[in-house]
């Protein structure tokens, strides 16, 4: 059985209500993708990766959100006029959420809470609120819509073709992998 | 309910034993990438993906097969020959068959049996050899891991993003559409 | 003959002394890349495309420069911190100036004097300083290798495969369109 | 100085006159394009990218042409038939000659004579029939482009960013080698 998806920590939404939250969400399968605006492979591939889904599959099956989680660069990407402008040149009018600011660690609350390895993170939650997918790195788009439709589904597949990751200390063209907390 | 995906009419097959046939990968789901070695989206697209689907997904659950549907050019396209040579060429592993020749109409048996509009067209059968998708043109790769999984997970889909197919009457980046019979 | 191309007006320079200027690259061709940092279709084509050109052409004979001109967004993008952030992340180590600010317009000072309609821009300058290229939007691989090496021969070409520009009063995946002055 | 580049041995040109050749181009600059019909590299890379660059500039300053050079797989792409056929689907409307057959080696004559390694191969001839460059695999556009219009300019560069070509046996990304003679 897979676990239950926690609830985000959250500073802010874009594109939806102010008390926005997955809770909301229970019923539809959520894809979730975990970006930062200054990630490479945020920006040329998961986003509009995201955005593909979203026109694939009908709003009533699966919905599609973002998180901003920002572990570098805070004063930069940090804030939510950083993202509002980000959203409004790449036309992402999904709802985002800004992930809670840890001024301890440096890394965001819901980013800690699921042990993200860095962005971008694919989520995948099933319509009983379960983590089903949580993936690093770039993602196959075919793997993607496998993934999707055994939630929808509510098929537990075998393991569809996985991708390796991103091992690197700096951003390349897999990800942004973050420091230890 | 699906209809039964009717048995394939074939004068030869590569990479398998002569008397090979879909009812032979019964049990498994089975995507069918129907190919000229002369048409452009085919090459550039189609097969390709084929060849991703198949890493992606088990061969105990995904059983990929290629069909070459000739139905111009026959003479430099039609033979075993020249398919031999295309598949070695791109390293195309996975069973091949040679879609029967008609010689009234130059449209190959199987192709005319189904019904299909040209090359590349894409067939998925289920478990119980029920054709639950048949789409002419390229396809989204979102959408076809969907659709596998779907099969695989014997659940019934609302249509996932669909494209519109193929309307000129020669080859395009689209695919090649067939004359009528 | 073309025109001698204005001296940069600009508030500060990355990867670069205090002092940098056009006028210290005299006697080589000069690329200059002016972009904002949350245009797309610089982020996604005309940087990258940069970095490819300065790696195809020896160092005396292309030197390759930014021009970071932010007309929009500026409280996100434009300071120092912003630029010095994305260029990190997305590994640009050529000299890449901040273009001066212009309160009263909103844009900056050298756009304005190129009459530059936004942003990606491409500017080609000759040995002997003289503007031969001024491109708005995405601009072909071949014919920018084909106007570096005209410039470097000293050839005066006739044009070579020109882009229609961009059109959109918003920012498309040709680029960002500045406003009226 | 470069070599003066060897007429071609052709045992028929399509889109062409029967008599056409090299010489009757003399006075324009000549991009020729060196490919099999079943080499996925020129597939997919070369011929394309002949294709751009015959738009990109004027016919009256650059001439593009191809050389079907069959070192394999004769029976099915070593005719005129075959070359047709494929020349119909892909749009190529360009003239191409069908390389001389050798029957001892199986080498065709204008490659051997040349001695190229295999497909595809790229060669520029300048407006005096002088050969100034032969690249066997994958060209970068913006190095092609520069190489383009070095010799419309009479211009003899630096190199400019070449690649390595290609080591394997056989037919990959990045080219099909040919056997020794």
């Amino acid at each position: 059985m897979y676990p239950m998806a926690a609830e985000f920590h959250t500073d802010a939404w874009l594109n939806a209500p102010a008390d926005f939250s997955l809770a909301a969400l229970r019923g539809r399968v959520v894809l979730v993708e975990v970006f930062q605006l200054l990630c490479p492979a945020c920006v040329s591939h998961a986003l509009p990766q995201a955005q593909r889904a979203r026109q694939m599959f009908s709003r009533r099956q699966l919905a599609v959100i973002g998180l901003h989680s920002v572990f570098e660069h805070h004063e930069v990407q940090g804030t939510m006029a950083a993202l509002r402008a980000f959203a409004h040149e790449y036309r992402l009018d999904f709802p985002i959420g800004l992930d809670a600011a840890d001024g301890s660690t440096g890394i965001p609350r819901t980013m800690a809470a699921y042990s993200m390895q860095g962005t971008p993170t694919t989520l995948l939650i099933d319509r009983d609120g379960r983590l089903c997918l949580q993936h690093f790195g770039v993602l196959d788009d075919i793997a993607l819509g496998a993934a999707i439709m055994a939630a929808i589904a509510e098929y537990r597949p075998e393991s569809v073709g996985s991708d390796p990751g991103v091992a690197s200390a700096e951003c390349s063209s897999s990800g942004c992998p973050r420091p230890a907390d």
